[in-house]
């Protein structure tokens, strides 16, 4: 990874920025996927650009996208490409979505951006250096008892029954103050101090890879519900904590 | 209600924005209510703002706030105020809550206003003249089918367990895409046209008196769950639709 990485990064994200914002709350048609979940016309338009770029400026790294698949795959440097992560939420004209960035190096990500190009919020983070919202620094900010924290989760649909109750057990021994909705809003919202803790189901590698380098450069963590590190082949279950000395209490609580 | 009850709610708007502006992702504390919802320096500064304009301006006018509670209890016009309505996306910096601004005549909401003062996004409707987003005219959109509505709900958590059933029973029957978290932000997103329906429950008076006059002026409409009108009386459960024409399917899906 080179300085120039980020600069790429920056690139894709104002082009899939510049895809996005005229559909915003404007006209687009939705579909399902295989799983069901909708996509429009924004999130291939978007994926569309940044693919673009990146074939252009480096034809030999891979790409991972949530739209369009793999390419050269095997790569040591893989893009990881969520063009709107939250799609929901950009349907709904909530400006609480964001297009994702990761750079995986040999597996690991080691580069991460969330854009969120209504409100004009960029958070980035290159692993080994700090993590920025619009370029200032950012921290999570400490949470000395699991009583204080604030949770957050995109939605209850996403558990299965046996996640849904370790979730709800979780969430009893927090402050109880419960943020629904969000998606990888909430993880840039944790990197920035406004909220203790994100625990999720279901992710694939395109929503979770470029959250770790921008929770972990601020200070947080994040880990599986077994408290193993993300990789390419974790399971989907994710959590995310502003303060890493709440781990232990939040995997007891989990049970 | 006079032209003049319009400059003065967006006078209220304008004041309560001024109090929360600095406040937003800045330091604050929190505390417990006696309904265990949490109320910030925010909430009290921006009903304090708007109070003393109102007993300025207007001073013979009822006030039913939801910090500072009631004035003049049983004055003919009523202004209830919620400073800030969705205080949890408040607290996690989430640009997506609201101020609500209703007046009453004789205990019907002629007027409201939604004011999201980070965004710069406000809904206004006087009753009897269309809603308006920032100036502009807006309407709901049509909903042909249930099938294909988008639904949102602030979280299952407002839910007690007959009515988390009767809301999954409508869910079930919709597009299955649904929006979480929002509070009466949904509302003016329901009557711009890019969400059909809101189903909520456990609202108080200053969570819904707003909605009803921007809700049902963009051409949709509001009641509670048993397709009665709201008034200061209803029972906090609340459905908004986008297309009123859906309202017997609705109701036939809560069972």
């Amino acid at each position: 990874m080179t300085p120039a990485d980020l600069a790429l990064a920056n690139a894709l994200a104002d082009a899939a920025g510049n895809a996005i914002r005229p559909l915003f709350r404007g006209e687009w048609n939705h579909e399902r996927k295989s799983d069901a979940s909708p996509v429009t016309g924004a999130d291939r338009a978007a994926e569309a650009a940044m693919r673009a770029i990146i074939e252009e400026r480096c034809p030999d790294d891979g790409i991972i996208g949530e739209e369009y698949g793999t390419r050269n795959e095997g790569a040591g440097r893989q893009w990881v490409l969520d063009p709107i992560d939250g799609t929901i939420s950009f349907m709904a004209g909530r400006p609480i979505f964001g297009t994702l960035i990761a750079l995986l190096q040999d597996g690991w990500p080691v580069l991460g951006v969330i854009d969120q190009p209504i409100a004009g919020e960029r958070w980035a983070a290159r692993i080994g250096e700090g993590t920025t919202l619009n370029g200032l620094p950012i921290r999570t900010r400490p949470c000395k008892e699991l009583s204080d924290a604030t949770l957050a989760s995109s939605g209850p649909q996403y558990f299965t029954d046996d996640q849904g109750a370790a979730f709800m057990s979780l969430a009893a021994q927090t402050s109880q103050i419960v943020v629904w909705g969000g998606d990888c809003y909430n993880y840039g919202l944790l990197a920035s101090g406004h909220l203790d803790m994100v625990c999720e189901a279901g992710l694939k590698l395109y929503d979770y890879a470029a959250l770790v380098p921008i929770v972990e450069g601020a200070g947080g963590m994040m880990s599986d519900w077994q408290g193993n590190p993300l990789d390419a082949n974790s399971d989907g279950t994710v959590l995310a904590l502003g303060d890493p000395a709440r781990l232990e209490g939040v995997l007891e609580a989990m049970g």
